[in-house]
């Protein structure tokens, strides 16, 4: 499915879609596969509004490949060894190959959506999803260089905070319903009920990814529970903690964010501050209020029952996921 | 011109265009520029096929885009802290901000690009512009992975390493000229002569750099003299030298290619060495030649006696630089 494009690159690059182990060799059974969510979307939102999936699946995997894009880099940044129980490309090839391996990978994800001229699909659409395409990996680099910024920042409020995963997370997982909407009907308020479901399921998706970063277990995410405050990283309940905390926790949880390096009894006392200001329960109800206002976002669509459905498991699938 | 990206992102990326310095202010000079040549190929090819210029500038805009994302990425790989006199963005800003701000100038190519339909621009003709810059983009990205594979290589032939170089820099030029001849003529046998025409100038272009790099000087390009050697890089003129010295003159290149760091004293018997083999010569006489076939490739076309000049003038031009 990967068009090919020649010497070991194609290795790397199947290596990490998981097609092939790190010699090189194809594998039966893939292996390390993300969820394919965004493909999933795509495709659920053609189909949902009567349209015929196959004709969409160049643009569901045009979005899969621009997400492992930015896995691929974001492992470097992050000098992450691991993903999905698996080395990462830079550890495996090293930065410089892993860099031009994602470059390369974002290419393949723009050549692979001009296939939808091959599917039937006109011109004037084709151009419409390779821009939603290109618009939404840049929404998505923004978020991911506000992230960066927020890293050496102590006060980031909730706000700002939603706004940066709107466009980190949200803005492809959007672009994915909204892509698969625009294939699948012709009626422009379809696609923006679609828009206005993917911006809460962007939400979704990303507040319960950090709950996972710090109450998940190990087995299930493919990272250690408390990750992501060893890492320091300004996930939602540490913003809404930062901002809600006493002001003795606060100081205290401000305190350890700006070592350099973590123990874990560090760990324990962050993990200690979020359970006394409630921003487990605080991350649970804003995803839940959100997958209410994703739901309510599709019911003036003529949608089959099945469909419905099919939304409403989603979003449910998502709300209550452990890995 | 760079469309808009929002956060501190804008700021990089008009520093790394030279519109901006190190502190965000606007430049009422820009410093640091390149010389623009795929924006000059692409309207040059348009307007001497006897297109409106005009129409072609957002196809122009993101080839130099596309350009300078790849150079915000190789100044990461190659550790290099300055480019065209100014510091790097990565050296500026760190590893991290640099890579997604490449990201971002790549995306920004491609939705660059896409403002041809607001020229008027047929929807088909778009796509194909789109097409061609995403393939050229991956043809450039697998030079270089193809470059960083030849590092450890001491027996690379000169086919090999023309077959890269035709990929990490003749593509882009090649689909400069291309898609100028595209927008500026519907006859595709235009399209064709000025493909062949760019092959010969991204030749031309890259043995010339090779030379540049070995015998340039530091205050016209901004490199120092030698310096592609004391970086043990495997430019035309090593590549001619490691298959056409004599034995003991090899022997001593290879040895010294594969120290971990460079003496002065190894920079200077690399350079006896490729003077003894006629590595200077040949690289001149290669692109002596390419020149001639690159202006063959133009005489059947319907080229006015100014554009039949400015072709023949621009491959001088890249033939004799000195910077």
């Amino acid at each position: 499915m990967l068009p090919k494009t020649g010497f070991e690159m194609d290795r790397v690059l199947q290596y990490h879609m998981g097609w092939r182990n790190e010699q090189g060799e194809a594998l039966d059974t893939p292996e390390g596969q993300g969820k394919a969510l965004r493909p999933a979307l795509c495709l659920f939102g053609c189909h949902a509004l009567g349209g015929d999936w196959n004709k969409a699946l160049p643009a569901a995997a045009a979005l899969e490949f621009i997400h492992n894009f930015s896995l691929i880099h974001d492992d470097i940044q992050d000098g992450d060894i691991e993903r999905r129980h698996r080395p990462t490309v830079w550890y495996l090839w090293g930065p410089g190959k892993a860099l031009v391996s994602g470059d390369a990978m974002h290419c393949l994800a723009y050549q692979t959506a001009m296939g939808l001229k091959e599917k039937g699909i006109t011109q004037e659409r084709a151009l419409r999803v390779s821009q939603s395409l290109v618009e939404s990996s840049l929404a998505m680099i923004e978020g991911q260089c506000m992230d960066l910024d927020f890293e050496n920042n102590l006060t980031i409020s909730q706000n700002q905070y939603l706004d940066m995963i709107r466009r980190k997370t949200g803005a492809l997982i959007t672009c994915s319903v909204q892509i698969g909407a625009l294939l699948g009907s012709e009626d422009p308020s379809h696609e923006e009920a679609f828009i206005e479901y993917g911006v809460r399921l962007g939400r979704i998706f990303q507040v319960k990814d950090d709950m996972l970063g710090i109450w998940g277990y190990e087995h299930q995410t493919g990272k250690s529970a408390g990750n992501d405050i060893r890492r320091r990283k300004k996930s939602y309940p540490i913003v809404y903690a930062l901002e809600n905390a006493r002001p003795k926790a606060r100081n205290e949880m401000a305190a350890i964010y700006q070592k350099k390096s973590l123990s874990e009894g560090d760990v324990e006392n962050v993990l200690a501050v979020l359970e006394e200001c409630g921003a487990r329960r605080q991350a649970q109800s804003l995803i839940e209020a959100e997958a209410s206002s994703g739901l309510r976002s599709l019911e003036g669509l003529p949608l089959h029952a099945w469909a419905k459905q099919e939304a409403e498991e989603l979003i449910d699938f998502l709300v209550n996921r452990e890995y």
